[in-house]
């Protein structure tokens, strides 16, 4: 049975994923901060739960250690902060390019580490139009998703022609949720729309690889 | 039966494709100039062929006032020169860009006059690397599908929120054919790989759309 | 005494470069379809003023026979039309891919015979932000200068290496003319300042060479 | 007198900057972590040394307090480490971080909080091609410079409508210095050729600001 591991999980889209990836026969590994909010995801799609700190490279180890023969890893962790740029807190700064990018080098390492001897596996990492185009009053997130671009890209780069797959996917818009319902036509990214486009990137044959692929809805402006 | 139009069908790409919509149920059109060579594959398929010069506003114009009601469009035409740019002849150059850019707009614009109305509908456009790099040697093509992207991109954020779907999907390495056989493994794209990506675009719902997907083997360098 | 050729003479723009390059010892040629209205600026600046459709291979070809030992040229045209992408003229997408693009080529053609041999010399094309982000309503625009971006990127990684100069400038923004008055505080480029910079790239020494610079007024979103 | 601060001097462009921008009437201070290599450019260009860790919030804090009214402010500082991403050293990619991106944005947060009030200052990056395409083998130092690009555009975004320019220079090739030296025909980067373009960015009036620049030799594959 194939073993996917989705860090950073609890919102919609990793709950998305979840049960995308158990349904298409995954053994799901939840990793996240509190576990305790996976308690209901986890009974629904039979994953496993860790609790890890993602910008913890011990913490991350050990996770790996646990879960690590996954064939497939999810980075989500993102932290977004806003304010005009003379305002912004050092530690808010530090908090996006750590989570948002230095945890997703942390998994990306330990998932290549195990992905290279095997040949094969997809390691897949959630962006934001913010790694794009740097916005006016998003200093800090535009530094934290910028990195994680250019992690992503350097990485297919190195990494796609020994096997392994790596994919950046640029999410534009606001991800549908129970706290954030749909009240217009589509103007929230449903989370289980985008798991189906994870599921495509997973399921594309090493003769067509994608390394990016944005997703919005119809109504966003871009 | 929904009806799905093929611009420049002919090559292993465009074989896929039609191969893939009429296994999802689709009445498939073939456009090409010269329709003998599609004989095989109409009658494979059960799609219509249809004589078009695909740069010529009368005969696009004909084409899609009798295929025209397809829900699903694609432009493959591509004409690719190379040399040194102070030897180019000024003809190649005008090819290029009638061939890659004016012809994708003419169908574009085609397809999107009939599906505006109905408030849906997807117009796939064929690209190329050469479309996101200008590569030395290479500017006539660079000037084709550079100009073809910045179609994509315009008539994407145009059309998007009137429910009409534009991606353009960006081939970066050889694509497998009888004339090109695979001689390594997986060096060129598989023409059914492509075929998938597009049907997934098709697939997507406007809640997550793509403007644009790059594809391209694993080991091919970017 | 050295010679420049500027293409597309007649706007403000224009005329600010052909007072820089006078002012700097330059020998200036102006070439413009009409050439009635070059007298004032060619009695200012000692140019000689030449007849010229940008698009004509033929007249192209002659204008460099008469001035093309020069060591700079530029090359300004432009065609923009704006409108629905369904309801666009081909005409109009057609005027726009032979003024933004097709011109630039045939004039970077005849420039580029001409410096190569001599191993040096510069070619500056004067882009929009149309070509660097493809914008609605804007379809015909942007196809032609997406088309001269490619044009300009394929040709600096290809001269470059020969010693001659290619730089793209991509102007976002309108600018201050006798028709279009500045009405606030800098909100309109002021096109000396634009010369200025063309100027400056000019003279880079080929340590250290652009080949893209974007320019906008400090209030210009983008 | 204008004054000007360089953070990062030591190599060869600061030197060439802080002899450019003393050429041109501005009083120059220096920092460093280790101003002892200051000395002898100090005595030279009359500038004033300061010791400060670029990445320490507090020490650039008294940096600004002691020297912070300056105009232009210059970021240099950079830690560029390569090899595979499955065996980078997590403490690497921290020094990347904290180095390229994070006292990036400590320097310019204290240099608009300055600015602002004036309405006029200019704030360079040196960033790298790193920071706009991430290259296998790289992944440490594509996320550091990844990162200041995106700090780079956000803040142009943010600032530029107050008065204050940002730019980001990307700089593509080794830069020639005494234990770098020219072996051939302008393979590296002249420092002084880069520090006229700082110098060039810095007098551009606010009708036509550049927000970013590329420089590389002619030579330079890209």
């Amino acid at each position: 049975m194939p073993q996917a591991l989705i860090i950073g999980a609890g919102d919609g889209l990793s709950a998305s994923l979840a049960r995308r990836l158990a349904r298409e026969g995954y053994e799901v590994a939840l990793a996240a901060r509190n576990t305790a909010k996976l308690a209901a995801l986890a009974a629904e799609t039979g994953a496993a739960t860790h609790a890890c700190g993602a910008a913890d490279a011990a913490q991350v180890g050990a996770l790996f250690a646990a879960a690590g023969e996954a064939e497939v890893v999810v980075y989500n962790p993102s932290y977004r902060t806003r304010g005009p740029v003379a305002e912004l807190e050092p530690e808010e700064v530090q908090k996006s390019l750590q989570v948002c990018a230095f945890g997703a080098f942390l998994a990306l390492r330990e998932a290549a580490r195990r992905m290279l001897p095997r040949g094969q596996g997809t390691i897949l990492l959630t962006g934001a139009s913010a790694g794009v185009k740097g916005y006016p009053q998003s200093a800090a997130f535009a530094m934290g998703k910028f990195a994680l671009r250019g992690l992503a890209q350097s990485a297919a780069r190195e990494l796609h022609p020994k096997g392994v797959h790596v994919a950046h996917v640029v999410i534009d818009g606001g991800i549908r949720s129970a706290r954030r319902p749909e009240t217009g036509e589509d103007t929230l990214l449903d989370p289980d729309a985008i798991a189906e486009t994870y599921w495509q990137l997973i399921r594309q044959p090493r003769s067509a690889w994608s390394w990016e692929i944005e997703l919005r809805p119809w109504m966003e402006r871009f």
